[in-house]
């Protein structure tokens, strides 16, 4: 991910891009390319097949998803990498395996 | 991210979660998480400094976006980081330093 | 819909909170809101009944989206239900019956 | 409201696509639908003058937001309109004039 983070730096900060990039205006964005993203399954039944021209999409949408959230967190000094391994540290314990095989939970977090 | 997805998988195969997450719920998943995301920065003026309060909730909504988008795209055989290194490469091409040099565009792509 | 208006804004204007309301703030409102009313189908297979508590949740969280839109609306000028009407006139246009009927179409709109 | 109503069912029925439109499916097109409507304010200052372009262009999208809303409020026998009565009645008791007067609350809602 640091590789990443590296070629976004220096793609907004060539092009000046830094003082348009407000952390609400990234967190915005953020949402407008999750809402990008879930429009590619919309209409879709739960259980059909995706083809390879949708998953093309999928990875598209995807990745505009992770560069804002990237550049979110670096405006705010947070290490996204090391943010998702505390919060797997605290599912796993949040849902003890015992106790939370195979139960779907509506609202459950992941 | 390799790291993080082998506990994602990990976490998700011991409790059998994998039947629940579909790639359209895993969608709908980052969606409602960006919307969490961006919640924190409702009713804030563009230019409001940001504490550490906020930056600690940000980092935890953000994480939750980040694992949801990595489930969908395991679950769709896509390397998210490959995805992302791509974009950035049309990125770079799309908008060029010379004409994108301090330029907001609305509806720009990062 | 005009005396849900009216009520709406004796209910801002009394506590002066019309200068939060920014249309930006409104609009993120919207999407937050939007959010929230996903995540009661979350994990939810298609087909799954919808009992008498979800619903209730739905009916809760689907005004809170219809009074951030009014509200939005009514700070631009725009009559919601005339926009409403129009839209259903173009598509009426655009989705001919006979060439439309039964027919799914993934990213058609309504 | 009744006459958009009524209209839109007849769209619905005339084409016959009131199967496709899950509960699921109508809530997951809200989402898209109120980030579209965002993305008309995406990289925009908080303050910035709405010209009417910009304005025609919320007017349809936040119509693409009321018409999916209406279909799934119909979809699940719930009225709209009562719904939105309702919440504004719990708001004024949630928050009373004079302890809310001019007030911005993070989080509060509307």
């Amino acid at each position: 991910m640091e590789s990443l983070l590296q070629r976004l730096r220096q793609f907004r900060d060539e092009r000046n891009w830094s003082e348009f990039h407000t952390p609400k205006d990234l967190a915005v964005s953020v949402s407008i390319e999750a809402g990008e993203l879930l429009e590619l399954f919309q209409w879709r039944p739960d259980t059909a097949p995706i083809g390879d021209e949708v998953k093309s999409a999928v990875a598209d949408e995807a990745a505009d998803v992770l560069l804002y959230l990237l550049m979110l967190c670096d405006r705010l000094d947070i290490d996204l990498e090391e943010a998702a391994h505390s919060k797997i540290s605290r599912n796993e314990r949040r849902y003890p395996i015992e106790s939370s095989y195979g139960i779907a939970r509506s609202r459950r977090k992941f």
